[in-house]
C-alpha cells in the first residue's frame, strides 16, 4: 500500500459518490495497537488528513451513509463517546448511543457479553466498546462477526488513544523519527503511556520516563523499549528534561497511588506543567494530555501555543472518522 | 389488500422519491396484536421484506427523512430501544432518544404520562413508549394525536415483538400453516407467548404447552386457544415434544417464581435446550427465544444452524421499519 | 435589518442549496435575554415562521447538514433536551446527547466545566448547555470558540423559553403591544416570569402579578417595570384579572414555599385555573404555562381551544431551530 497513491476518499465535486477500498482494515477489529504497523499507521494518518480536511471544508459528507453504530459503553467516558459519536454522524451514518446505564438493562437481567455483542450486530455494521475489564473488547470480536473497535477495556488497551496521540505529535512537528519524547507522570498504571510507547518503537525516537518512583514504567515494557534500542533514560523530576523534549506528555499522578499522603506531597510538584517550567522549554515543542486533567498542567498554560492538548482531542475525532471508514470498506 | 400488487417501497434507481401510501395503518397506534389480521400480517411482512432486501443492499434510505421518532423508556430494554433507534435510522429519520432515567426528569416533577406524551408530540411525528404499568401504551394513545407504538407496557402487551416472532416463524420455514409449534419454559407470566399464541390462533397450526405446573399457560388464553379449534397438549418435559416440533419457542423459567427452591431444581433440566436435546430434533426446525436468556439454551447450540435467535432479533428491526413507514403513510 | 426583506431560507423547489447569512447573531452565544432588541425579536420570529412552514410542508431539511450539536445536560430536563435535539434533526444536523449522568463521567475524574466545554468544541460546532448553577453558560462560553446557548442556568436565565413564549403570545394573538398580560403563581423564583417580564418591557404592554404574599415579584424586577413607565398592577387573587387578561401565564405554586402548610392551604385556589374561571375570561385569550404542571391548570381546561401551553411546547422547537441556523450562519 502507497500512501502516495492513494486514491482521494473526498471527490468534492461529487461527494456521494464512494467506492469500496481494499485497505488492510475492511472488516477488520480494532482491538490493540500492535496491529499497526508503520504502512497502516501511515495509511490512516493519511486518512485522518482527508477527514480533517473535509470537516474544516464543508463539516460532514455522506460516505457513511446507511451504515449504524454501536456505541456500547460499560462504563462512561463522555469524551470518548462524544468522540466516535460526532465522527459517525460527520460521516453520515446513524448511531445507537448505549452510553448511560447499561448495567440496568440487558446486563442486569444476566445476559452476557456476548450474548449482547450477538444482538447489537444484527441492528449495527460496527460496535464501539468500552468495558471495565481487560479482554472484553477481544471476547466481543470473537462473537461479532461485524468489526469491534476497543474504546478501552480496563487496564487493558485504548487504541485510538494511542493513534491519536501519535497523529498528534506527527501533525505537530511534521515528523516523528529524531524527537525526544518525554513522557510524565503515572508511568505505572497510565494505560495510554504504555500504547504510545508501543507504537513509538517503531520510529526512531529518544524516550524520556518522568515518575515518582512508585509509578516507575513497568518493567516488561522497559524490557522493550531497551530491546528495540531506543535511546531511554528515566528520571524523577520533570525539570530534567524540559529543555531538550520535543514532546511532554503528562499525564495525572494520583493521590490515591500513594500509601503515605505525606510522600505524594512531597513529589506532586515535580510533575506540574507550570508557565515558568514552560520558559525553559523549547520555542518548537508541545504539551499533550490525555485529559482530563485534575492541575497537573496549570490553566494558565492553556494560552500558550505549545499547549496542544485541545488539538490532541480534535485529532481523535478525525482518527475514528477514518478507523470507522477503514473497517467499513469506505476508505 | 392486495399484497401481490403492492407497489414496491424501493426503487433502487430514485430512492428519493417516495409517496404515501393508504394502508390501514396510517396514523395509527400499534398498542395490541389484536389488531392484526391476517392481511394486515401479511402487509407487514412484505414491508418488512424489502425492508430486509434494502438494509442488505444498501444500508439504508431517505425513506423516513424529516420524521422524528421520540423514544420514550420508562423502563431500560437496550435490546428493544436500540431496535428502534436503528430502525429510525436507517429510514433516513430522526431520533429523540429517551431511554435513561426518564424518572428523574419530568416524571420526577410529578408531570403525568398524559401532558410529557403531548409535549413529545409537538417535537415528534411517532413515540414509541416502553413503560412498566398495564395501559399505559392505551392511555398515551387517547392523549397522543400522532401514531404511539407499544413497545412493552409491564404485564400488558408488546405487539412488535410478537410480530417478529411471527415473521421469523414465516420467513424461516416458509409457511404458517401446518406446523408444530411448542411453547417452553414460563407460560404463565411469559408476555411473548401469550402475544404470540393469539396471533397463531389466526393459522391452522398444532401448539404443545412444556411448563412446570404453577407455570402453566393463564386459563382465558388456554380457552382461547381451545374455542379456535387448534391442536393443542400441554405437557411438563421439553422431551415430550422435541421429535415433532417445527419450532420450538423457549423462554425462561425464573428461579424468584418458585416459593420452595427444590422444586425449581428438581424440573428446571426439563425445560434446558443442549445439543444432546437438538439431536433428536427434526432436521428441519428452529429453536427461538425472545432474550435474554440465562442458561435455558446452551451456548453450544448456538453453532446449530436452527438456532434462529439472533436472526430473529434482526427479523425485529425489519418489522419495527415497516411499521415506522406504515403509521407514518410511506409503506 | 428590515426583517421584511429578509431573503428566503428556503427555496422549496431547491431546498439544498443554502448560503452563509450575517445576522448579527451568528458566532454569537445566546446567554440572556438581554441580548435581544426588538430587531432581533423580530428578525428570531421571522426565522421561526419559516421553520414552522418547512416543518409543517415537509417536516426536515439539511440547512445544518454537516454541523454538530453538543447537547451537554448537567441535570437532567427532558422538555428542553427533546426540543433541541429536534430542532437539531430536523435542520439535517448531528447530535450529540450528553444528557443524562454527566456527573458519573467526565465531571466525576475532576475535570472542571472549562476543559468539558473546550473539549466538546472539537467535535462540535455549537454547544446547548443545561447546568444547575448561576453563571455556568457564560462561563462556558467565556472558553468555548464555538456558539454556547444557555438551556437554564439554575436560577440564572434561560433565554430560549423566554423567546418561545414571547413568539408564543405573538403568534397566538397577532400582537404584543396593547396586550394586558397575568403573571400567575410563584412570581418570586420563577426564572420564566422574570426573563419574559424583561423582553416584555420592550413592548406597549400592561402587567398583572398574582401571587400570594410570600411570592411576589422581586423588587428589582418590579423596579425594571416601574421604570419602563409600564402599566402595572400586583393583586392576590387571579379573579381580580381574569375578566380583562390577553395573556394569563401561569406558574406552579409550590407547597414546599411555604414554612406552614396551612397558609398553602388557604390561598393555593386562588392560582388554580379552572374551567368555571375561564367562563369568566374573555373569549380571544391564551393560557400559557412553561411545563410541567401540577394541578395549577385543570385537566379539563385542555380542550378550551385558549389553552396555547402545548402549541407554546411546540414554538419552542421552531425558535431553538430559528436560533441554531443564527448561530451557526445559516439564517
Amino acid at each position: 500500500m502507497n500512501v502516495k497513491q492513494l486514491p482521494p476518499l473526498f471527490n468534492f465535486e461529487a461527494m456521494e459518490k464512494t467506492a469500496v477500498f481494499s485497505n488492510g482494515l475492511t472488516g477488520q477489529d480494532i482491538l490493540s495497537v500492535s496491529q499497526f504497523d508503520k504502512d497502516k499507521l501511515d495509511y490512516i494518518f493519511a486518512r485522518a488528513r482527508e477527514m480533517r480536511e473535509m470537516v474544516e471544508r464543508v463539516g460532514g459528507t455522506d460516505l457513511l451513509k446507511g451504515h449504524v453504530l454501536a456505541c456500547l459503553f460499560y462504563e462512561p467516558s463522555t469524551r470518548t463517546s462524544s468522540s466516535f459519536i460526532a465522527a459517525m454522524e460527520r460521516l453520515g451514518g446513524g448511531v445507537i448511543p448505549i452510553t448511560q446505564g447499561v448495567k440496568f438493562s440487558s446486563v442486569s437481567k444476566g445476559e452476557t457479553l456476548a450474548d449482547t455483542v450477538r444482538t447489537l450486530e444484527q441492528y449495527a455494521d460496527v460496535i464501539v466498546l468500552r468495558h471495565p475489564e481487560m479482554g472484553a473488547a477481544k471476547l466481543a470480536a470473537d462473537y461479532a462477526s461485524v468489526p469491534v473497535i476497543n474504546a478501552g477495556d480496563g487496564p487493558g488497551e485504548h487504541p485510538t488513544q494511542a493513534l491519536l496521540d501519535l497523529f498528534t505529535i506527527r501533525e505537530e512537528l511534521g515528523r516523528i523519527d529524531g524527537l525526544k519524547i518525554a513522557m510524565v507522570g503515572d508511568l505505572r498504571y497510565g494505560r495510554t503511556v504504555h500504547s504510545l510507547t508501543k507504537l513509538l518503537l517503531q520510529y526512531n525516537v529518544s524516550l524520556r520516563f518522568v515518575s515518582p518512583e512508585i509509578l516507575r514504567l513497568p518493567l516488561n515494557i522497559m524490557n522493550q523499549v531497551i530491546d528495540a534500542g531506543i535511546n531511554v533514560r528515566e528520571t524523577h523530576d520533570v525539570a530534567d528534561v524540559i529543555e531538550n523534549a520535543d514532546v511532554l506528555y503528562v499525564t495525572r499522578v494520583q493521590k490515591e497511588r500513594f500509601s503515605d499522603l505525606s510522600q505524594y506531597e512531597e513529589v506532586k510538584d515535580h510533575y506540574e506543567i507550570t508557565p515558568e517550567l514552560m520558559q525553559k522549554a523549547k520555542k518548537k515543542m508541545i504539551v499533550m494530555h490525555p485529559l482530563p486533567r485534575v492541575g497537573e498542567i496549570h490553566y494558565s498554560v492553556d494560552h500558550d501555543p505549545r499547549a496542544a492538548y485541545f488539538r490532541q482531542v480534535r485529532n481523535g475525532m478525525f482518527i475514528r472518522m477514518a478507523l470507522l471508514a477503514a473497517v467499513l470498506g469506505k476508505a
